[in-house]
């Protein structure tokens, strides 16, 4: 019996992985992944088994990855981002379930939310909410709820998923449930191909956001009621009594 | 003029850096930072000029860090977890105002919602909130709107900070006031010493939670109304049309 690594490996470049990420993928036989992100590491670790699945198949990937651990080899499952957030960790204990074997270790990686942030200045210095705008698996309603409670929060808001060829309105439809409670100029922030080529960020008020055309490759900030511009960054400062 | 570059050190152990973080430590000629993190690092890069503060001297710790590479030098100050969230990035913006020098860069961590996350399982694989529970710069009654907003929106919540010497019974009101929206066997996670000597995680229900008795090591996860016990582990599934 092999084990079970999933790996977050971060934005996607090697310096935005951690060392354990990196050892995990140099040591185990076979790497299992959605195609692009083991495209990400593929010329890397290039004396491994690679198998990959298409995007929305992911309980056929993390079956795919506890039968090649099953077989007796040592797998890593490589996802974007962090391997919890939005990640396969979850799903491969679910179905793995009450079995012991294969053993399955979780290896973080650096989130959107954290990688996305450093590009922008430091918009999450305080409390914040993440959020994702796929409705593929949550309803609607339940998604607008939590942009509401966050705006009312005060909280700074990340959102992941803020568009897709399925959603083309979504970012649009929650900025003007934001906009319900926050005021037009709340300043907000987009980056785009996070540790990729072409990475770039761009501040925007909320007013703005709500006609930009996000894709896929953005991740989208909202500040908090303290978010301020400095030299060009978006800063949320730590706090309501600040230095 | 020298750079400054603000590093986010993950957990504290060098497996849990990024590539990126050991690159800018191993590249800096100065290390700054408070001096528990500073010791975390002091090991690995001995060959550095060592710049420490106590504890809530924040603001000289970041005045330090620039005056530092102001005098040519370059710098790297060090954060525990990422760099941003609850971190020292947006001060160092904040006390630079609206120079260009020194040129300031900000090198993402993980934050201990995520490596503590994949301590537990899988805890936050779906929206979820971070809050953190310190007062020092934030009103209570703040804190505990966002704790009834989060509670009340489904979201996962993490707690930072959920106790120190100055606010022994943080972590009991914050309990009770989820407690007015969640029920008692909300399932619950503490982590503490993430990636160091003596990590553990445990489960335990919001009831149980009440009366734990946390540290400064500690780290909280309160899961959303989905999240499961699975083979000792906490799991959030992806969405609520599951698998």
């Amino acid at each position: 019996m092999g084990k079970l690594t999933v790996v977050g490996i971060g934005p996607g470049d090697y310096e935005n992985m951690t060392v354990r990420a990196d050892r995990a993928l140099q040591e185990c036989q076979v790497v299992v992944g959605y195609h692009v992100y083991v495209d990400l590491v593929r010329a890397r670790y290039p004396d491994k088994e690679f198998l990959t699945t298409p995007m929305t198949r992911e309980a056929d990937r993390c079956r795919m990855a506890l039968d090649a651990a099953r077989s007796g080899k040592d797998v890593a499952m490589v996802c974007s981002g962090d391997s919890g957030v939005y990640g396969m960790a979850g799903l491969v204990y679910q179905l793995r379930g009450e079995a012991v074997d294969p053993e399955v270790s979780v290896v973080p990686g650096l989130t959107a939310a954290c990688s996305g942030a450093a590009v922008l200045g430091a918009p999450l210095t305080h409390d914040f909410a993440v959020i994702s705008l796929s409705d593929r698996l949550t309803p609607w309603e339940k998604i607008e709820g939590r942009l509401s409670a966050a705006a009312e929060a005060d909280l700074s808001i990340v959102l992941y998923n803020p568009a897709s060829k399925g959603r083309p309105g979504h970012l649009r439809r929650a900025c003007e449930i934001l906009l319900e409670t926050l005021p037009e100029n709340r300043l907000c922030g987009v980056v785009r191909n996070i540790g990729r080529p072409g990475e770039e960020g761009r501040l925007l008020s909320l007013g703005e956001l709500r006609g930009f055309e996000a894709d896929m490759f953005c991740t989208v900030f909202i500040g908090n009621s303290q978010t301020v511009p400095i030299a060009g960054k978006m800063i949320t400062p730590r706090g309501y009594r600040n230095v």
